[in-house]
């Protein structure tokens, strides 16, 4: 009867890293996940959709604590837009930190250290709301059920897309914590250059993250650079923190890549709030998708 | 080589409910689930079949706490009936109070609260036979592997269609608790009543329970109520219970529907048997099976 | 886009056991499991691949406590043999004592209680090379990431196939505990032999363990017996034990069967390192591949 896609990712990273005075030889997952989803046709440009998602650790086999975790959704869309249920991710995270991660999804050791979340990446009991997309943009606005302290997480996401230039902004807020970020990317022939800047209050006080990434593509070659910084937190003297991370990509295919990359948290942050101390870590992996 | 259908339904609600003192609002899970199953032809009649259905909550992607415990079953089936191995729900439960829970498959917070099964809906470790199906009847007897305490859970259920009248009992027993119930449905063009007589000594005494359910039809637009109500159990005076709900259901494909309902379960109940006291909810929600 | 193929087993047997002074009848699980899998044409005789696999049981619905313990590999191939990641299965089992488990695929309470595996069949944080297939003859080596004694598996395969003769050795290692067996099996028209001989260190001292099996088809149906011993583990008098299990399966078509075994494990074994003493079961069942 009806038609259920299967999908999903295997990413894993042979690692050597140095966190604080800890060195390890590890397998390494990178978001690998599997995943269902399902869209049908109601007639009348209505659709329903669903998709379910759900992370797993190739190095060990475990599954994700909450199963479904990354996704569990169910979706009525149509010429009004999208009206979405369940649990998802941020579109504000999408919009800004994830987009410009170009070189392995802002997954694993060299995933983003210092984009903060309102809401710590809780994804569920959610209720959100599309647009359509109209003339390249989009937006979406989702609100999260009250916690148990009586607060209701917001997150709001737009996107942009005008050519060669993609805009997106993310905002999102949960009791006093609360952030705001703007990304652009742009696209030169062989080269893509992108950034975002955000301003958030989540660890106690304010506190202004960047991040810029570049990618440059030969043939089924990539190289990508990426550096962040995040200021100190006010009142937090030496919660300062940057990341640099450098790598290369070969395309086997559109579904496979292999790849190395080469990732350091800086540690001005001496309160070691994103690693336990100048973590570094180089690491080869391989990424399938299907 | 063999070919496995993937199916399942997520089904949830925006509910604001009241249970004795608390209001909540909340994005409740309705019995979302997803299974894979798969029938083999072994020639001359027989078939071999297997089913494992996972029961999953997409407010918060939470998976069941036994994964399976849905179903997991393998069969076999022929001229002779069918003799299912494994996990899998009381049949006395399906050809009685499921049967007649016709507004939203006895999922949720308006389920069937008054119910009662013999072995509290425990599917695990059985061996039943299924009859064929002779002249619209059909009748399947489960037996259960004994518990720590030596008793052996037993279900029967039986099911007879004669045109627009469906019939229907069920019978299950573990150790000193058993319950019996009947069923009766009738289809008079757009107008469906059905409902049950439980008799039961589960709650430590004899207790009468019955359901009414009538839906109409117009269209994609269905109309239905429900009524239960349970006496006291003997020697519990205050434990008796009733639950009134009323829904409309809008079908936007045979998979999908949007709907809405009222549920009431009255506080006869002193004892609190079946809820913390007076629940009533008001719920909308989007059932998409795939 | 990708085609990702679904396959498993379900496998249960009703058994009435003796273990010990504990007699039980019981529902049990042979290994059931369910899995995905997909290969991906990478071009130039380069392949991608990856592989998940679940184990649970039908008896009760429970899944894996390691959900995809079984299996969780993604691998890349080609004329140089192929790379794999992830978490497998010791191929130095598979190419031993598994491959003689002819009867039930060496699952279940009949499984073979004597072979050990020097690193406790933990599959995880795995790499592993295997050789292209030469003229009948691949090997596999696997090296595990160093547990937290600093200790890294090792487990080192081979399999030979001369048309009716077929070799295989098996060698694992982690910290002192080393295992090492070499097995043969040769098709006599409806009849297989097969056995293999086992060395290993692993429960505190030397041991010696055998088994010998034995197959014979008529039609669909095979009658199977086997029998294995293991000497004293060296410093530990009366920890020696035998192993034999006499099955016959009906096969209803090549993915389906009915079964029967009687096994048997024999209490030299005074201090029950093999069961609670003298297990002995009868078991009948049905196995349905999908």
């Amino acid at each position: 009867q009806s038609s259920v896609n299967i999908y999903g990712r295997l990413n894993v990273t042979l690692e050597r890293s140095k966190d604080g005075s800890v060195t390890t030889n590890d397998l390494v997952n990178n978001s690998s996940r599997i995943g269902f989803k399902g869209v049908e046709d109601l007639g009348g440009g209505l659709k329903a959709g669903f998709q379910i998602e759900h992370g797993f650790n190739p190095a060990n086999g475990a599954a994700s604590s909450t199963f479904w975790g990354r996704q569990a959704e169910v979706n009525l869309s149509g010429s009004f837009g999208m009206i979405r249920l369940g649990t998802f991710t941020s579109e504000a995270y999408f919009a800004t930190a994830d987009y410009v991660s170009m070189h392995n999804h802002d997954t694993g050791t060299s995933a983003d250290r210092l984009y903060n979340d309102a809401n710590g990446f809780n994804g569920a009991r959610k209720v959100a709301y599309r647009t359509p997309t109209m003339g390249g943009f989009v937006a979406e606005l989702a609100v999260q059920e009250a916690n148990s302290a009586g607060d209701r997480g917001l997150d709001l996401a737009a996107n942009y897309d005008m050519g060669k230039l993609h805009l997106g902004a993310g905002f999102s807020k949960l009791g006093d914590d609360k952030q705001i970020a703007v990304r652009a990317l742009y696209e030169m022939g062989p080269v893509v250059v992108g950034g975002y800047v955000q301003r958030d209050n989540v660890l106690g006080g304010n506190r202004t993250n960047y991040r810029l990434a570049a990618q440059y593509t030969m043939g089924a070659t990539e190289l990508h650079a990426n550096v962040g910084a995040a200021s100190d937190v006010k009142g937090l003297p030496g919660s300062s923190a940057h990341q640099i991370t450098l790598g290369v990509n070969q395309n086997l295919s559109k579904r496979t890549k292999v790849y190395a990359f080469y990732t350091r948290v800086g540690d001005d942050d001496k309160l070691k709030m994103y690693s336990k101390g100048n973590l570094s870590a180089v690491a080869f992996g391989v990424r399938h998708n299907f």
